[in-house]
Formats: C-alpha cells, sequence, structure tokens
C-alpha cells in the first residue's frame, strides 16, 4: 500500500533517538532530506516541480499558469521541536495520494491539480510561524523574513542562502498566488473534537484569534548565597507570578494561554538571574477575551507583541461543498494556525479537513492517528478534489 | 605598579563581549591561557610550580617537602556564567603579590611558601563546585568527578584529557595535603557585611551550610492552542509555584533560596512543556533551618539532593592570628563555598580574608572591589603570611 511506503519513507527523517519525535527545522540539512524525499515523489508521478520565490515547493499536474488556476492540496513537512509524526505530513501524503487515487480511477481532471510542501510552517528557527506562506503573501515582509535570526545568530537569509535558495525575489508573490484557484488542507486534528463526535473526519470552519507576546523581566545578577533577600532583584520571581496569572486570566476569560519557552541569563544554579525572557501564546475564539487577558497580564509588566492573526474563517461556499461531499461531515474550528489561514487571509477560497486524533494530543512526539483514519482522510480528500476538478471553480 | 599589570593582564581573558562578565570554565582554552598566565608569573618570580594529580596549580616558594609544610595562599582563576573579575583571580594576584612584599621587605622566610591556583571552583561546567579542592581531599570521589559531564556531553575525564591532564591518578592525593600547613584565602567579599562596618578587610568565621536541589516537574507536551485548559499537565505551572513559594519560605526559615536555573523541554512558544527541571540553592546560618526549607518545598514534588555541605568554621587558632595581625579586623562569615571551606572540612588549617566590595554585588559582570582596598587587601595578606612565616606553624 502506498500509504505505507511513503510514511515510512519519512518515519526516519529528522526523529531524535531520546524522545521519539521530530526536529524538522527550516533550511537545514533534514529540511532539505524532506524536500528531496518531496520532489522525488512529484518525480514518481510525473508532475512538473515548481519552486516559488520563497522555496515552497509545488508539483503540478496540468499547468496552472495555461489552464489556471488550479485546486491545491498538501500541507508542510516541518516540525515543532519533538514534534509528532503527522501535523503536517500527512497533508502532503494525503496530497500525493490523491493524485495516485484520482489516476487510479480514470479521472481527467478539468483543471489543474497542485500538491504544495509549504517551507517553516511551525516557525520552530526563526520564531514565526507559517513562513513559507507568508512570504508569498507578504503578510511576513521581505526584510523581516530575511533579518529573522535563529538561536545561533543565522539569519534566515543566510540560512536560504546555505541551503542554496535565491533569497533575491522574495516577496510577495502575485505570479504563484495567481496560479492558486482553491486551497484545501488536510491535517491531524489537534484536539479532542471527532474523537466526542466519534467522526473520523471534519471540515473546518475557521482559526481562532491568536498571538505571541515576549515577556521582559530585569533583574540583578548577583550571588545567591550572600545576597539578603531584601537586596535581590530577582527576575525568576517575576517571571513565575506572571506564568501562574496567565493560567488564572487563561480561566477567567475562557480562552487558553500558554508559557513555553523560558530564556534565563546566565541561567546558573548558584546565581540570582540578570534576565528572564518568556513567552506567552495565547488564543480563544474571542478576539476581544485574548486581547483582554494580555491587556491585564501587561500592566506594570514589559511585554512586546511578536505576532497577531485576528481570526480567520474559511470560505463558507468551498466548506460547504466539501462538507456536503462528505456527507454532512461535521464542523470544527482550529486553535492552531495553518497556511491554510494565511492563504484565507490573503482572499484565497481556503477549507481544511481535519482527521481525527485519538488523544487529541499535538506538538508532541505521541501525536497520533490510527492507520484507517488516514486512509479515510484521503478518501475524504479524494472525493472534494473530485468533485472540484470536475465541476466549475467554486 | 604590579598590581596593576597583573590585573590588565588578567582582564580580557574569558570576557564576553556583549555583557563584559567573564566566562571561564574549567579545561577550557580560557582556562589553559589563564593557566599559562600562573605558570608565567611563577617562573618570573623563580617559584616551583608543581601541579598536583587534579591539575591544581602550586607556585613553592622554598621546598614543601623538604622543609615543609608550608603556609599556602591563593585562590581560583574560573568564574560562573557572566561572573566578575575578582571572584577568585583577586586572591590569586594578592598571593603573588605578597611573595613580592615579603621579598621587597627582604624577609627570609622559615617555611615554604606557597601560591595555589585551583581548578574548577565555580563548577561552571560540570555543576559541582570547588571540583579542584575536593578532588585533592577525596570529597568529590574519583569516579564521580572523572564521569561528571558538561551541557555537551563531555566528562570531565575527557575535558582533562583534551587539555592535556593525565587523570590516572585522580584522587584523594596525602601528597598534595601534606604540604599545606594552612591555608589562608583571600577573596572578595560577596555581600554588604563590610560596608556597613566600613572597613576595608575582614577575617572569615565559617562558610554556611548550603546545598544544590533539583527539582523534576514532569508534564505532558501538547499543542498551546488546541489543549483545553482542563485537558493540560503544565509542569511551567508546578515550577512557578515551587519558585514562589521557596521564596516565600526563605522569608519565613531566615535563610537565602534561589532558583536561578531552569531547563524546559521543548522550549517552544506554542508547546505545552513535556519536562521543567529547576534547580534550588539555599543556605543559611542555621543548617536546621536549610533542612526544613527543603523538606518544606519537597512536599508532594520529585525533589533531588545534588550537594550538600555542612557549616564549616574555620581553624579559631589561625583565624585569630590573622585578626590580631589586622588590628582586630572585623569578623564575617561567608554565604559562598570556598575552596578553603573544602580545605577546612579535610582537616587542614584554614582562614580567610574579605575584602570589601562597594556594591556587595558578586556572580556578576557588575562585582567590584576599589583598587585601594584591593591594595589594602595585599597589604593584609603581607601581614599575615609575614607573621606566619616568622614564627611557629600555627
Amino acid at each position: 500500500m502506498t500509504f505505507d511506503r511513503l510514511w515510512d519513507d519519512l518515519a526516519p527523517v529528522g526523529r531524535e533517538g531520546s524522545t521519539g519525535g521530530y526536529r524538522r527545522y527550516a533550511w537545514t540539512a533534514t529540511d532539505a532530506t524532506l524536500r528531496e524525499w518531496f520532489a522525488g515523489e512529484a518525480a514518481a508521478r510525473g508532475l512538473d516541480l515548481v519552486i516559488d520565490r520563497s522555496g515552497n515547493q509545488w508539483a503540478w499536474w496540468g499547468d496552472p499558469d495555461a489552464s489556471g488556476p488550479g485546486v491545491v492540496v498538501g500541507s508542510h513537512l516541518d516540525s515543532v521541536p519533538d514534534g509528532g509524526a503527522f501535523d503536517g505530513p500527512l497533508g502532503v501524503v494525503s496530497g500525493l495520494l490523491t493524485i495516485d487515487a484520482l489516476r487510479a480511477a480514470g479521472v481527467t481532471p478539468s483543471r489543474p491539480i497542485g500538491v504544495v510542501n509549504f517551507g517553516d510552517e511551525e516557525g520552530a528557527r526563526f520564531g514565526v510561524a507559517c513562513g513559507g506562506s507568508r512570504m508569498v503573501t507578504g503578510s511576513l515582509p521581505r526584510d523581516r523574513a530575511l533579518g529573522l535570526r535563529d538561536g545561533d545568530g543565522t539569519s534566515m537569509a543566510e540560512a536560504m542562502s546555505a541551503a542554496g535558495y535565491d533569497t533575491a525575489h522574495v516577496g510577495r508573490d502575485e505570479e504563484t498566488l495567481r496560479r492558486i484557484g482553491c486551497f484545501v488542507e488536510l491535517h491531524v486534528e489537534q484536539g479532542r473534537g471527532l474523537i466526542d463526535l466519534g467522526r473520523p473526519v471534519a471540515v473546518g470552519t475557521g482559526i481562532w484569534p491568536h498571538g505571541r507576546w515576549r515577556m521582559e523581566f530585569a533583574g540583578e545578577a548577583n550571588h545567591a548565597g550572600t545576597t539578603r533577600l531584601e537586596d535581590r532583584h530577582d527576575p525568576m520571581l517575576d517571571y513565575a507570578a506572571a506564568v501562574l496569572q496567565a493560567r488564572e486570566l487563561a480561566r477567567k476569560y475562557g480562552i487558553v494561554a500558554t508559557c513555553g519557552k523560558v530564556a534565563v541569563e546566565p541561567n546558573g544554579i548558584n546565581a540570582i538571574p540578570s534576565r528572564v525572557r518568556g513567552w506567552l501564546d495565547a488564543r480563544g475564539a474571542d478576539a476581544g477575551a485574548v486581547r483582554a487577558l494580555v491587556a491585564e497580564l501587561s500592566q506594570d509588566r514589559d511585554v512586546h507583541e511578536e505576532s497577531w492573526t485576528p481570526a480567520t474563517p474559511f470560505d463558507a461556499v468551498l466548506s460547504d461543498r466539501c462538507a456536503a461531499v462528505l456527507d454532512d461531515a461535521p464542523r470544527l474550528a482550529s486553535g492552531a494556525g495553518h497556511d491554510a489561514g494565511v492563504l484565507a487571509q490573503a482572499g484565497v477560497a481556503t477549507a481544511m479537513l481535519f482527521v481525527r486524533n485519538p488523544t487529541g494530543i499535538s506538538h508532541s512526539p505521541a501525536e497520533f492517528a490510527e492507520r484507517d483514519d488516514c486512509l479515510r482522510g484521503v478518501q475524504a480528500l479524494t472525493a472534494v478534489v473530485t468533485d472540484l476538478v470536475a465541476g466549475q471553480t467554486p
């Protein structure tokens, strides 16, 4: 079965021995291996591989410039630190298998079909999520993108160049956008919605408003043994209070808030820190509630917004059509950002399909989907694309 | 003035451009530069350089095997991450200048005088403080010492070998201990005692009991946007609560407690951590109070003792003699551990001199002592050693 072969090919790439989780970061050697794999699968199917100006890979069946715009499926192959196998790759693999299924069924598409592998969706290396799609739409401006630096001080421009990509034309990319008639991204569900509903596949309604904030806590480095409590300016205490308050406020406002990353200087056991830097991720169905949490948490604190994405509804006509093809599949909102959301904000007709996750766990080595549900996902995507390429542009 | 030359020689070694703080870690290239400097100063004075089995450097005026045991002064040259210029080097420099002063005064010592540079006093690289002196006394056993690993996974055995040191004979070192008649360690004060007293130099009474504990907080990695608050097992919240409780307990028990180091996995902005590991440093005049804090903090938590050092009084006869020579200098206890404390626990007659610190700040780039006070420290050490080598073994 082709699904198993594709899945087995990807399984070892970027997997950490100690945790079993994935570390597939943008513009690394691991990333290059994933891109070679994608190019190889495109070639094996006789698809035309196009690398856009931001380094995203597109495998086309049919010419989107001559007879487009096309129907695009796919997702991304990169991961968060110690991420799971499904977030991203399931959409890319399902896209390739959809091409196989259409051909096996003898479908002659009325319009081109593309499978995309968006680069740097998780933002694990440079800190900005959906980097590949945001560069295409221009919502991540050229100068900001290329100037982003990873933990070692390497800029995205340097990393892309080192990986062999020309950064001269990074920026909003009308040519690439013009080829996309609509985008249907299949993704493993990252919550427990489909378990509760007892269904294998859902159609997305949209993406919650969400953002990232950096909290700076300044202190005064000093000796842990010789400095009286009353002489201390210990920023670890301020950080700890903020972490606990963020959780309290999330409950109060009915949203989610997370402090998952912290950086301490000098981070020595016997040294009062000179500085603690913490990050807040906050999201919810109601943008006002998210804003209110951040405003309250920012009182008397040094808090900087690193990103903010308003609520993003997917295309209603396209989503209804997906749901109808899938026997009135249930609808679910997503608390996670996706490339589909970035394209939707740029005016592309976009929909998402979610595949059941038996624990709801994601961004973890424990992230999982049953093989049967993965195959149902491929069938669902095939049914949707069959409908879209048989009829008119939605 | 020789003080300025020695100080200026050391100033650039291992200094970080961004913070101005020092990163002088054991068995690194920076450490090798410091050791070469020490060997050069010993050679310039015609002192005999001896490297003991644990890699500590001893510069002898006179032969401690033939006419010993000797009077030893000195300290260490390594630093904490982003440490200051004075913690350690002031004692080594003052030791060398004491030799110069004795010679300039025409003193003919009745017994040998040694200046020591103990290795790895701060434990910044391998996590165990006073590594060099603990190996000599055997309080850090050979197998544990050599098996300690730094953040990159390099063992101390590998690091010592790479730096050109033979690890075959690491272990309690009777030959080295036999050479030490008494040890007087001069050190910058790391608190505000001498400011309050209006005095430049104090004699130490002893070292507070102190220890280090590791706190393990287990959680479940998951997506920050899609996981309901009630489904989370977020160890950052447990860590934050422990940090705040440690401070409350320190106040309650009248001691100091610090959470200066934390390690988060995977440490991603949009990932609930799978694990947080935090460290506690706790000290105080009363060992029972320190123990009580740790016991209370350990309730329902996974806390591991990494080190514990009981209260260490310095030698009363030797300390009284120092104070008498120094016109009844004030006495101060130390909240910080020192090689002098390690030797005292091993039965060596040991004393300390502290030099005023105008802010009390230590383990920080801001650590400071006035030049005049440094020179008064050299004078004090010279007076003490002159007394010790003129008369009988104390």
